[in-house]
Formats: C-alpha cells, structure tokens, sequence
C-alpha cells in the first residue's frame, strides 16, 4: 500500500442521501482521503446514461463531518466524470469505489446498474474501480455485515492494482453468516419481463415495468450460486464489450 | 432464410421521427414484416438505462404506410422489452436493428449508446440483432450511401444467426464511397472530457459535457482504422462482461 493516504472517490446511483453511501463512506475514511460525489437523487436502472442533452449541476454539500462532498443532477457515469475533472481536477483517486447499492447486482444485472456504470467509468479513467452490491432493497438495509468484507476488497485492491481494463463487481447475500468471498463470473440470466398494464383517470393506458429474475446457469463458478451458498461473489468485470471468439465466424461470411 | 417473411423489430434512439429510422425501415421492408417501437423524443446517451421509477406510455402511431408503429415514453432498452412483450406479446421477432444513429458509435461508445443498448437488449431477448450508426449528427443527415450495407449484413444475420449472447455493432463512414465490410474489434479508446462551466442568471455554476475522442490504440483491425481507412467496421459485440481472464489472477490473492 502507499506511504500517503490514497485519495478514494466514492460514488452511487441511489443518491448522496442513501444509508448505503454512508455505509461505504464508513468503510473508505479508515482507509484514505474520502471525496464524495453523488447523485442528488436516485438513479437506479440508470445503466451508463450520461449526460449531454442538458446541463449539470455539481454542489459542494456538507453531510458527514471531515469529508468533502458534492451532489450533481447528473447519471451515475456523470458522477465520475465529474469528479475527475471538476473536483479532482485531472489528478487521479487511488481507487473508485460506487455503493453499497440497496439490491443486488449479480449476473445481466451489471448491465442495467447504475452503481457498476460508476466503476465502469472509474475503469475507463484508469481508476482501479470497485461497485458493491448488497440484496436488500429497502431504505432500512443493515449494510454491518458487509461493512468487514467491502474493507478486505478495498484493501487488496490498493495494495496488488487491478489487470488493465477491469473493475470488480462484488455482491452481498443477506444471511446472518458470510461464509467468505468466491472469484466468480457472471451468470447466464435474464428477466422475464412483465408489463403490468393500467389506465389513467383519463382512458389512457401506461405500463409499470416488472419481471422475474431467471437464471440458466447451474454452474458452481456463477455469482449466483455463490450468493445462493451465502458466499460474498466477486465477479471481474470489462468494458471492452468486443466478442473476440465471434471475429473467426463473421470473417468466414460473404460481407464484400 | 427463411420462407417465411420475417417478422423485424426496428427500434433506435433519436426518437421515432427521426430520418435514421425512416431509412432503416426503408430497407426492412424489402426484407420482412417491419414493426416499429420507438421512442418519443431523442435518448442519446442513455446507456442501458430502463425505466423502473416511473410508469411507460406506449401508442400506437401511422407514420409511414404499411408499417405497425409504437411511440414510447421509455429509454431505446425499454422500447425493446414492450415491443417483445406488448407488441409481439412472447412470439421472438425474427431480427431487431437499431438506429441508424446520426452520428457514430464506435470503440468505446457502445457502452454510452442507446442505439447499441437497445439492440443489447434485443440480444438478451434471444432476437439475431445489429445496431447502425453513421458519421452525421446532424438531422439531415443522407444515409443513402450505408443502405446496401445495411441490406447485406441484416440478409446475412437473417441468413446464418449470430453466434450465442452477441450482436453486430455497424458503423458507416462519412465518405464519398464505402469502400466494403471489415469485420473489427473495438478500439480502445476514451473522451478526454472537459466541462464548459458556465454562470446562470442566479449566479449558480452549471456544467456542460464536452470532450475530445481520444484513441490509444494503432491496430490495423479496430473499427476506428476500417472507418477512417472508409470501410464499414462491424464489431460482434457480446453483453457477458465477465473478464474470465482476470479471475486466475484474482484467485492468488488472499480473500479469505
């Protein structure tokens, strides 16, 4: 680890007033020099949206006592962005860590979720980047048992750097015991999407986006099945989005 | 390909009205049966991002003759989760393309694309799907030159599938002629950003996103040297984000 206190960015897509940041912020202060920039409301679902239709607005906002915060109108990918350029001003943190998010993001997850678009950004800037996940939803969420394993990731991460073009997507059961961390990839899953279809007082319909969750991986090496086995899951994550092995197949077709 | 005519899903993100979607209908008509679920006013740079806070509008509209058409409230991924489950209510659409985008989405774009996270989703749907993008922002914007490479590459697709859990990413040149296909991976690239900070009338700061394309990478198959070399690129994209190669390095250290 470095002699100097590593500087960490910490972000969310729930908001700067989420008991999950608070509970990361937590975390991170034992560990370094904390700047936190948040979203001014929730941005869950957000996936990597940014902002370029509309202007921002970044806040200097003064929550929790000894760290510099900030809240922005801005997407999840904008909290980062913002951060690196306006806050700190082309230096780079040591480490990005986005959470802890209020629900998990395991499996097809990572693609629709705000809080790994944060570290997907904090990856692109070069920012060893982490996002934390943890399966309660609720406002309510007691994030205490994560709070030893979020430390032990955050540490090894500033310790050993993390491969070129990766960040970590690392989920939490709700159990009474972690059983420990499990090196995963990501599951093959998806929803089954539902519409629940309704009128407006006016005759008009409109839809609420709802959906079951339906995994079609039994493999034992899945985020999954670690989180079903009370495992914490760590899943490496890239954002080179490229199918190298589909390249052989595509130069055997008839494009020219 | 099938006797059958085809059943395609067209979908993009700068709105329904716009002319990189009449173009792309234009084409899918001489091809199959075209449906069109689009959305209602420009999604730019909305990443994956899907609508779960608020309830969604879909209405029906007659734009252009001969084709079922969808206005929604929602984001290019949501316009692919109702067509599949409110439009084609669980039958699969034999094809779902996207765009064509005014301006392009190579290299790392793909993961700020909503022209790409829609045909992203059409992927996770099972449905064979390509994403079109050319190099003109602006809204008159002449596709004509991209149209037989848009026919070629949907009548393969149609022809052969598409390898499992990926999708094409095409981008076309703005020249004065294509000079064919390469088959690419992505470029590794990002956006130095810079925000223009300005003052409102009530003295508050506001930021606009800018930046400058910056690519670090010289390879002869990246989508960024075919294009500027006046090919179409075409990238398999895949939506596992797994980076499998990084989990042996992971396991060596110590977690537990």
């Amino acid at each position: 680890m470095k002699k100097e206190k590593p500087n960490i960015l910490v972000v969310n897509d729930d908001g700067i007033d989420a008991p999950g940041i608070r509970a990361l912020i937590g975390v991170m202060k034992t560990l370094g020099k904390v700047v936190v920039v948040a979203p001014d409301g929730p941005q869950s679902g957000m996936g990597h949206a940014i902002t370029i239709a509309k202007p921002l607005r970044l806040d200097k906002v003064n929550i929790y006592p000894d760290v510099e915060m900030y809240k922005t109108s801005g997407t999840p990918a904008d909290c980062v962005k913002l951060a690196v350029n306006q806050v700190f001003k082309g230096r780079k943190p040591d480490l990005c860590v986005s959470g802890i998010n209020h629900g998990l993001n395991h499996s097809i997850n990572v693609i629709y979720s705000g809080t790994m678009s944060a570290a997907v950004e904090g990856a692109i800037e070069s920012i060893p980047s982490i996002g934390y996940s943890y399966d309660d939803f609720t406002y309510d969420a007691d994030f205490s048992q994560c709070l030893p394993w979020v430390k032990k990731t955050a540490e090894l991460v500033l310790e050993h750097g993390l491969p070129i073009g990766t960040l970590l997507n690392v989920n939490f059961p709700k159990v009474t015991t972690i059983k420990g961390i499990k090196i995963c990839r990501q599951a093959n899953a998806k929803y089954a999407e539902e519409f629940d279809e309704r009128q407006d007082p006016h005759n008009r319909n409109y839809y609420w986006l709802t959906g079951k969750f339906q995994a079609n991986d039994n493999g034992e090496d899945t985020d999954v099945w670690a989180l079903d086995h009370h495992f914490a899951s760590v899943v490496p994550v890239q954002f080179d989005l490229t199918a190298h092995h589909a390249i052989t197949i595509l130069n055997s077709w008839k494009f020219n």
